[in-house]
Formats: C-alpha cells, sequence, structure tokens
C-alpha cells in the first residue's frame, strides 16, 4: 500500500494563487484573470442564496443536526483574532444588521478599507493574489480571505505580546489548489505550543467529503460526479505551559460549492471554546459572557443554541466528558442571508481576543505544583483523544490526499500523558473539574 | 447526548463467570452449568469448521485482504506470553502438525495437564469458571482461554524479573456478558508502562461489529439480527523507558459466531511487531527470525505472508511511515483446521518471550542523551496517532458500549510529544530510522 498522502514542500516566498472561488466569476471583468482556470461559470446569475437541503436552508434545521461537526474540506486550518484594542468591545456592540439592514453596505466598505494597506499587517502575503482579492472586492470570498488573515495576524500579535517569543510563519502551496499560511510558537515563555493557521483551498470535492456532507443532510448534485467547491478558514489552538492558563480554540469557516446545473451552495461555520485544567469560575463566566454578548447581537437563540451544540459536539464520548467547558459551535449556517451570517462571524472572530486574552493575564504569574502540572498532562491526553477520535476536520484532514499534515496535527500539544486508571480524590479541584466535564453547566 | 460508555467497577476478587461460549454446549454434559444461558445450541451437531465466505474460508483469500485488522468484539484486550525458560525454543521445533496430524491430540493433552494446577500460576483466577474449564477442557475455547492465562502470566513475571517492579492486577466483569484480567506496570525501572491484557467476552454482536465483519468479506446471517459471539484473546503494549529498547506489541485471539441456522464461524487473529526509537539491525535481525522460525513450523508461507500483512496494517497512512519494523499479523485465520490453527497461535505466543526479553537485557544499561529521549517521546506521538486513528480494535473498542475503556487505552504511552514540522538532520541516526519506516525492509 503505497501512501497517498503529498507533504507539501513549504515555501515563504511572495509566491500567491490566483483564487478560483466559485463567486468570482460572475464578477470578475475578464476571465484573463484566471489562467488555466477549472472553474467555469456555468449559471448566467450567481445566485447568493444557498441551495441547501431542509438542514442546509433553515438555521433551526441546521441547529437539530446532531453533533454534526463540519469542517470544510480542507480546511486544516486557523488562525486568527482580532486584538482587543484594535477591534474593541463597543464595535460589536453597535452592530445589530438584523435591524439596521440599511447600514450593511456602507459598514462593510468602512470595516475593509484599502485592501492594499489592509494586507500590510497580516502575517505574510495571502494565498490569493492581492490584486485578484481588489478586484473583486465586494465579493464574499474575499471578504472572508481577509477577515481570517486579518483575524490570524492579530491573534498572533496578542500573543508574541504577552510571550515575548515569535511566531514561525509557514506558507505553503496545497498541489490540488490553493494554499495556506500557518503560524507556529514552540515551546515559548508562556505558551508550550500556540497554532494559528489559515487556509483557502479549491478544487473538485473528494467523495469521502462529499458523503461526509451528505451525512450532514445537504444535497449535492454533481456533475460527472464532480463537485467543484472553494473552502477558506482560521483555526487556532494555544496550549499553554502554566495549567492555570486554559486552552482556547476557535475555528471559522466559509465553503462554497458549485452544483452540476451551476448553482451554488455556500455556508459560514465555527465557533470558540475553553479547555481549563481547573475550574475557574470567573474565567467561565467571562468566556461565556463575551461570547453571548458576541452573539446576542445578532440572534437571541444564536448563544443558547450554539452553546448546547458546542457541548455536544466537543464530546469525549469514551469518557463520558466534555473536552472542555464549552463555548459556542456552529455550522451550516446560511440564513438570513450571506451578509448577515458574514457579520455575525466576524463579531465571533473579533471576540476571540476579549474572550482569551485577559484570562492568559490573569493567570500569568499563578505560581503551580508538579502534581498540577500532571493533572495538566494528564488533561492533554483526553484532548488528543478527542482531536484523533472525534474531530471531523482532523479526520477529514487525514483522510484528504494533500492535506497539509503539520498544519492539521498543530492542535495537539507539545506534551500529553495517559495514566492507567486515573482518578483524583474526591474533594479535589481536580474532581471537580471532573465533574463539570461530565455534566456541562451554564454559565451566564 | 448522553453517554453510552458504562465504566465498570473493577473488582479483584475471586468471582468467576460461567462462560457461555458457543461450543460449550454441544459437550457439556449438563445446561444446568449455564445459569440464565443465552446461548441456545440450535444445531444438533456442532461444526468446527467455518461457514465463511471464500475469504475467511481460505488462507489465501484471507491473507488477500488489505489491511483488514480484525479485532474481536471486545478483545479490547492482551497480555502475554510464555517466557523462554519455561517454553524453550526447541520445544517449538518439534511441533510440525501440517506432517504429524496423529500426534497432535496427544501433544494437546501433554501440553494443557491439569486445569486447576496450570490456573495456580496464572496472574488471577480465569474470567470462565475452573469448573466449567475442567468439564470443557477438551473445546477450543478452553484451550485458548488457557493459553492466553497463560501467556498473561508468563510475559508479567519475565518483565517483572527484569524490571524490579510488580504488575497492577485487575479483574472486571463486563455488564453484557464476561470479563477480563488488566496489567499494568507504570512508572517501574525498565518500563515506563507496560499492559498485559487478556479479555474473555461474549453477547450479541452489535451492529457496528457485524458491520466491520463484514465489511472483510464475511457473511453473517443473525436470527432476528441478532448474532451470538464469543471473543476472547490476550494482548499487550510494552513501552520502555530507554530510547535504545523498542516498544514490543502483540494481541492473539479467538472469535467464534453463531449463525442463525445455528452453525458456527470461528477464526484466529494476532501478531506480534516491534516499534524501535532508533535502528538496531541485529535486534530487527534476532526479532523477525525469530517469529519466521516459530511461522515456519507450521507452514512456509506463514511468515512472508504474515510479514508484508503487518506492514500493511501498522501503516501510519497520514505519515506515509510504518508504526514501526514490524513483525508478523494475521485474522481470520481458519484453515487447515481448528486444532492446526491453535497450535500455530500457540507457537507464536510463546515465541514473544524469546523475541522480545533478550533485546531488554541487551540494552538495558545503554546510556541516552535528553535528545534521544525527546526523539523517543516524538516517536511516541506517531504510536498514538496510529492506536487512536488507525488501529480497528481501539476503534471498535471504543465505539463499543461496555467497553472498558481503561484497558482499551493501556496501550497508550504515558508520556508523549508532538513537534511541529519535526524533521531529523540528514544521514542522522533518526533520519535512518524514519528511512526504514517510509520504506519496510526484510530482516531475516
Amino acid at each position: 500500500m503505497a501512501s497517498t498522502i503529498v507533504f507539501f514542500s513549504v515555501k515563504k516566498t511572495a509566491q500567491t494563487t490566483t483564487r478560483r472561488c466559485l463567486k468570482g466569476l460572475a464578477h470578475s471583468p475578464s476571465v484573463s484573470l484566471l489562467p488555466g482556470g477549472r472553474w467555469s461559470s456555468r449559471g448566467t446569475g450567481v445566485r447568493f442564496m444557498s441551495q441547501g437541503t431542509a438542514a442546509g436552508r433553515s438555521r433551526r434545521g441546521a441547529l437539530a443536526l446532531s453533533a454534526a461537526a463540519a469542517v470544510t474540506a480542507a480546511t486544516a486550518v486557523a488562525g486568527f483574532l482580532a486584538n482587543a484594542d484594535h477591534f474593541p468591545r463597543a464595535e460589536m456592540a453597535t452592530s445589530v444588521p438584523q435591524t439596521a439592514e440599511e447600514k450593511k453596505n456602507k459598514k462593510d466598505d468602512e470595516d475593509e478599507g484599502d485592501i492594499v494597506e489592509r494586507c500590510r499587517d497580516f502575517m505574510s502575503v495571502p494565498v490569493t493574489d492581492i490584486k485578484v482579492l481588489q478586484e473583486r472586492k465586494q465579493e464574499m470570498s474575499t471578504k472572508m480571505e481577509m477577515l481570517i488573515m486579518e483575524t490570524q495576524a492579530e491573534f498572533c500579535k496578542a500573543l508574541q505580546e504577552v510571550d515575548g517569543g515569535t511566531f514561525k510563519v509557514d506558507r505553503w502551496d496545497r498541489k490540488e489548489g490553493g494554499g495556506g499560511i500557518s503560524c507556529v510558537m514552540q515551546d515559548g515563555k508562556v505558551f508550550e505550543k500556540a497554532g494559528v493557521n489559515v487556509s483557502v483551498v479549491f478544487g473538485n470535492l473528494t467523495e469521502e467529503a462529499a458523503k461526509q456532507m451528505r451525512s450532514r443532510g445537504k444535497v449535492l448534485k454533481g456533475k460527472d460526479g464532480k463537485l467543484p467547491f472553494c473552502a477558506m478558514g482560521v483555526s487556532s489552538v494555544i496550549h499553554p505551559k502554566n495549567p492555570h492558563i486554559p486552552t482556547v480554540h476557535f475555528n471559522y469557516r466559509y465553503f462554497e460549492i458549485e452544483e452540476a446545473d451551476g448553482t451554488k451552495q455556500w455556508w459560514f461555520g465555527g465557533g470558540t471554546d475553553l479547555t481549563p485544567v481547573y475550574i475557574d469560575k470567573e474565567d467561565a463566566h467571562h468566556f461565556h459572557k463575551t461570547l453571548k454578548e458576541a452573539c446576542d447581537q445578532h440572534h437571541p437563540q444564536y448563544y443558547p443554541d450554539f452553546k448546547k451544540w458546542c457541548d455536544r459536539y466537543f464530546f469525549v464520548r469514551h469518557r463520558g466528558e466534555t473536552r472542555g467547558i464549552g463555548g459556542i459551535f456552529f455550522d451550516d449556517l446560511d440564513s438570513p442571508n450571506q451578509e448577515q451570517v458574514f457579520k455575525f462571524v466576524k463579531s465571533c472572530a473579533r471576540t476571540v481576543v476579549p474572550c482569551y486574552l485577559p484570562i492568559v493575564y490573569k493567570h500569568l504569574s499563578d505560581s503551580f505544583t508538579a502534581e498540577e502540572k500532571d493533572w495538566q498532562q494528564v488533561r492533554r491526553g483526553r484532548y488528543v483523544e478527542f482531536n484523533l477520535v472525534y474531530d471531523r476536520g482532523v479526520k477529514f484532514g487525514l483522510a484528504t490526499p494533500g492535506s497539509r499534515i503539520e498544519s492539521i496535527l498543530m492542535s495537539l500539544p507539545l506534551t500529553a500523558r495517559w495514566e492507567y486508571m486515573h482518578e483524583p480524590p474526591k474533594g479535589s479541584r481536580e474532581a471537580e473539574m471532573l465533574e463539570v466535564l461530565r455534566n456541562p453547566k451554564e454559565w451566564v
């Protein structure tokens, strides 16, 4: 059996990709921008509404899906977040798109500003050629690529500031189409391993990916068995050294698929969740409250529904424990419309720093014992169990030829431990943590 | 979503189970031995030949199956091996069943001796009541249960002798039927984690298990969707502290399934494989040669075929690497007949100590650097990746309600490490190891 995995060479050059994303074709002034384009515009008009199934079309339906993860084809990805100083919480509070529909386009323009200018602050040149981004400024794929790049840069900078270390930046290409930017800081002063990843990929959906999506209720009609797709996302996992600083994870992604008749399906997915080693109620409250406030700007049901979904998804079934204390998780979100969902995703992305950094700073100088470090290592083992056994993104990535394995497995901690029959003494802080993982709580 | 996993309480009492294994019914003098028996003898005659499909019936067919693992339902198990002093290599050489058919039964009796006497040396009383074992002495399920208990005891004793530590013995019951004995030594002088596990389980095959078996080519016709089964096995994973002592794994198992018409299918599976951190050609040669000699006593194709199967099975696909330097692996073995296959499995089981212990003793006092320990930890990470992502026994066990999770995950190392983009320098001993893992070698 020969390996079907291709290891990409990592390039740190300024080489960029001409993105061949689905909607680009309807708006681009000229096809000359798309050399060797595999994507062809089959319909004359490009519909921005999803053609999904009941589950895909209605938010409530999507919510009803059981722990149906998501994870874009090749969103082996991640990295992100807006620094609180740059994106103060007050900004979120002013954005209430449901009731301010008319302000939408204006606000977007304000946010996005000049593409070239914004790119200067990124960790690397974007995956898509800047010229192409400029020409397709109004397209969702461009808006999302800019958001994920921005998110990566702001989060990395916030982490560098607290750690004192520097992220290693790897820009990589995907042979089948697209590429990504992986930022990793390993064995820093504060962080044992911090990974922030962006990927923008396109191509034809593999059989495996289509199957996974259909199992979530999507109806996908390919032409000659082919389903062109474009997926992008930012994701991150941060494992600190100090057991009193929790691990955080987030991922925000956007997906487009073109069906045989030329219609497109699109959706957003994502979430942010916290995995502490010990329960700190104040931290848990702060984290969830910050997420809730971001959600509440967009829909009163978002936080309660996505909080539950998060607890369901990050569940280590064989242990009967959640991975951490949750946060929010959603997928297949495609209503009320693309702009509104994007606004929501943007709010979420910009909430990562204010969710997490205050907790990091609070515990920065906490002292800890060898026993506490040990318990952290045991919890890290459970983290590995979840990621390798259940996480659909990881499973999908590992099964997809051409995936960048190092970016997918970046989420694993530097060190982990498995003790046979480990059981914390009754009444201990370790037992208190387990109790919460076995019976998820409401924190707000 | 509620947890479907039941955590069993561990019992160290002398409580035993009245095994309700399939063939017992045809031979047991009285059904009074089977209180509350779920198993009923549907046929009048019990056939000992497998009713498998082409793949199941022919050894060649079985070999042709791609990395189709195996792993009995609930052989979340393992532990084993005969100490070289008790089972000298010369013994194996005298056993050539293919050409000495007539000696078979006589030899069996010699080997097995008195049940009560043999049980005295075990790590715990067997799962099945000793009285039941005595009454069903000639049955394959009894012979196999005695072999796996013996294997566990001999291997544990050999490891205790070299380490100086003592195994923790946990006897556990499985609510759905059967139980097991887990022996674990953690953080010893020589061994970081050593687990030797026995399980003897019965009940009705879950949908998931039946599906997995059918995917390997088995035709299973249940009655009212039910397929009574009995499975038993011994398995073990030993992770030493010194990076110059390799990790070893083995597993030998026996499976019976009763179909709707009362006919039974049975088969054996198993294997032994080595996972060094550094290549030592002498060790590799010794390990494979010892296995080859055991195989050659039974069939000239066993070693070459099972060696290849092992390389195919223990393959970390996403890394393009084998887990270690292999050994042998086989499954669905049910020809030429039950006695012959059992003899072969016995030879394999008794080869574990002579395969492994000489290597342990040889490197016992090897000095090592922090860098070598680090590389060991990175390799441990890959071991975890294989076990959680690909190993069918682990996947099956984690998905099976009532599995004893601690026994399944006993195979994970105490500590492991994931370094982003770890790549050993060209020409280093680490690179030499990787080269072998990427291109499996012939060692004999």
